[in-house]
């Protein structure tokens, strides 16, 4: 693969244009508005496999948004690897904080600026173009599938059902997964933990409509004032969160573990700087990396109610909602905590409100050894082109259908991410670097050739 | 004034269409967007005056909003009336509740629904055709001048500069307003209190962006979290306000004052029912009438922070904010707790986040006493027209600019409310009963008459 590197650097231009084609297409899942979109980044995603040396290439029609799989099978003998990726993108809002439009990808300072730089249309891209540089240049020593999906920002809904009804189609060796972060530009690290996640939107209605503040006010409750309340309660002075039976199976790690994961190389100081806070807060007697990596954890994702336009209404508003969103640990199941969160939530409500939750959509967290020829061949990968071992960590984020897929396919993943930190997905101003782009494309194929000298 | 009745009757079509004209003028005082519907407002009220039959009516600009100013002066020596009332609007919004847009007018049964139907547009109009009335007919005992502006919705803001600049202009006896409610449509009442108003907007900033959710969850103080703690403690188990020194220039009313006040009637099964509410809440140790006339209350009137569109995003958000305001009774100062609200706040939030209080508008609480000539006339002419003696009450609204005429003008205002509490102001599908308009133009010419007569 001595040619490799000299191969990215040539054909450089042309995979960035490519990649700004996908991104222009605003695949965002979570809209209506943009189900057009999402069946326009599919054909678009299929053709492109096509072209990059797959057999077959196919847009499968889910309930929901499209599912493309596509395949090349040098020999039934070779182990097979299924590459997982999403090509829908979070909402782009608030658009007014993007200094260049969301959908309009730009280079500045070395990095792509768009939404779905990183994630995951940027990630899932480099696959296509390592997969080219393997055929093109008959390096492909392993089987290939690509099950590339459209609903991954909405909690995979139709997924499930799709690996179920096609468990043979997708029979393979090990799931490869580009859609986390490694710690720094220099730092390779692999995921092996993601966290779970369960989903909720809560409505709380007070009187029928909304009322005047002056006649009403201090008589009737205000159902913004019930809902402060109530999600102020969610979590207790010692940031616990206080929903009846929520830590009853979460796994306490042991010291030893906690130990191994404290030798990350964490800057307190810098991640301080770098998202301009005084001071971090969270679970009592936990650091910041176990907050995110090993605990669960509760946010509120938007809170709206009564009168937000400019000036001064004196109401006290009808209803109130908020989107909360709870990141679960392995062993807590995202149905159960929905089913806790609901029971408890309408437990506090007081008797002069209504309330209303909603379970938007959730799904397990995932641990994956570090034992294994997978994790290995990553491993030795990525220690080719960096020039040293990659880190095992624990991620805060959630991919829920890494869990799914061990449960449904039997077959475990591999999370090979080349995001930062700083790539600020599903914010504005969402970026990847060029240079994590590049690299990205240049270690994954020593993955494949790793992977399949260990399996012989 | 035994053809007044009959007055009122034969030209009651063309007074509905006349107000409808003002209606449909779009004049809310919040929006920039509305600035020229307020001067197109102003003009057709000084119009209106001229041909009612006022002597002279002026536009006059002022830093904020005109303010019309007109007059007709019979006598010296005869005591004069200054009729105050505002031709601005509160917001329409939320749009999608009204059953007709809210600046096109509509009678069903028999209520006008619009924004202003009531507050206060058909309120100050039912003086115009009074007026007119008094004109036409050689009626009228007192000389008039109407002060109409056009911030009141927005805590008035140059409304005290003008009356400071315009002391000799605005010389009155009395100033009448009807910019209140009445306790039903069979059971006349004068209001002789209302609240002050405190009004401010927060803000809670957390990290400088929009955070991935997964990623810094748990170890990343969230600002809504945050807000909605602070808010949640902002008021006890007990109802009590816990801002520091809030209470302190608060009056308590003896047992017998309020003993007097639990004598209007009240019926609370009906009240809940009328707003669709299981239980009321407030502040421990007073009545529902009493939480609103007597006591201060602090409500949230808006809400927003994060993702508030369809679908679920995954973001632990920069930014919260908040409108609250507090309503005040006499005695306690509107920029005094202001400050009190601003260094509470300030001294609740965590290190983790920075917050911003700005003080939007406020007022003070007024009363007014019973035993005045201007009561009594009041008193008369409701008694004449409903055939019953009005209870004396004391509202939870605030019309800042009342006890500002005391102070600046150095004369009381007696307040001739026409609106009923189901008119809905302030919210979606305000509407003003056709009765409670007639039987205002009816009234308020008794109020002239009794008044002149009781002043030799």
């Amino acid at each position: 693969m001595e040619d490799l590197k000299k191969y990215v650097e040539q054909n450089k231009d042309r995979f960035l244009s490519e990649l700004f084609e996908l991104i222009r297409i605003p695949s965002v899942s979570a809209k209506e508005a943009h189900k057009d979109d999402m069946y326009r980044a599919a054909q678009w995603i299929a053709d492109k496999l096509m072209a990059d040396g797959a057999d077959k290439a196919e847009v499968y029609k889910t309930d929901g948004h499209p599912v493309v799989y596509g395949e090349k099978i040098i020999d039934p003998k070779l182990p097979t690897v299924l590459v997982y990726g999403h090509y829908d993108v979070q909402p782009a809002e608030p658009l007014d904080l993007w200094k260049s439009p969301a959908f309009e990808p730009e280079v500045r300072d070395g990095k792509i600026y768009a939404r779905g730089a990183d994630d995951d249309k940027g990630q899932a891209y480099m696959h296509f173009k390592a997969f080219e540089y393997m055929v093109k240049k008959g390096q492909l020593p392993c089987n290939v599938k690509f099950m590339i999906e459209g609903e991954e920002e909405i909690g995979s809904p139709s997924l499930g059902k799709f690996c179920e009804a096609n468990k043979e189609l997708l029979a393979s060796d090990v799931i490869l997964v580009s859609d986390t972060s490694m710690i720094g530009p220099d730092i390779p690290s692999i995921t092996t933990g993601l966290r779970g996640l369960t989903y909720v939107e809560v409505e709380v209605t007070g009187p029928n409509r909304d009322l005047h503040s002056g006649l009403y006010g201090g008589a009737v409750d205000n159902p913004v004032n019930v809902l402060a309340k109530m999600i102020g309660s969610l979590t207790d002075a010692d940031g616990k969160i206080t929903v009846k039976g929520f830590y009853d199976d979460v796994e306490d790690l042991s010291p030893a573990e906690r130990e191994e994961m404290a030798r990350a190389p964490f800057n307190l100081e810098a991640y301080k700087k770098e998202i301009d806070v005084a001071e971090v807060n969270g679970e009592k007697g936990y650091s910041t990396m176990e907050r995110t990596g090993i605990r669960p954890s509760l946010d509120v994702n938007g809170i709206w109610g009564g009168y937000t336009d400019k000036g001064a209404k004196t109401i006290l508003p009808s209803k109130a909602y908020a989107k909360i969103s709870m990141r679960l640990v392995p062993h807590q199941d995202s149905k159960k905590i929905a089913e806790l969160f609901k029971a408890h939530f309408e437990s506090i409500a007081p008797k002069t409100v209504k309330v209303k939750v909603d379970f938007l959509h959730g799904g397990e967290g995932y641990v994956s050894p570090t034992d294994t020829i997978e994790y290995q061949a990553a491993s030795k990968a990525y220690e080719t082109t960096y020039g040293k071992k990659p880190i095992p960590v624990r991620s805060g984020g959630s991919i829920p259908i890494i869990s799914l897929f061990e449960k449904v396919l039997g077959v475990k993943s591999i999370l090979m991410g080349f995001g930062l930190e700083s790539d600020a997905i599903h914010s504005p101003n969402e970026n990847y670097p060029l240079g994590q782009f590049y690299k990205g494309i240049e270690t994954i194929p020593y993955f494949y050739k790793y992977y399949a000298e260990m399996k012989k």
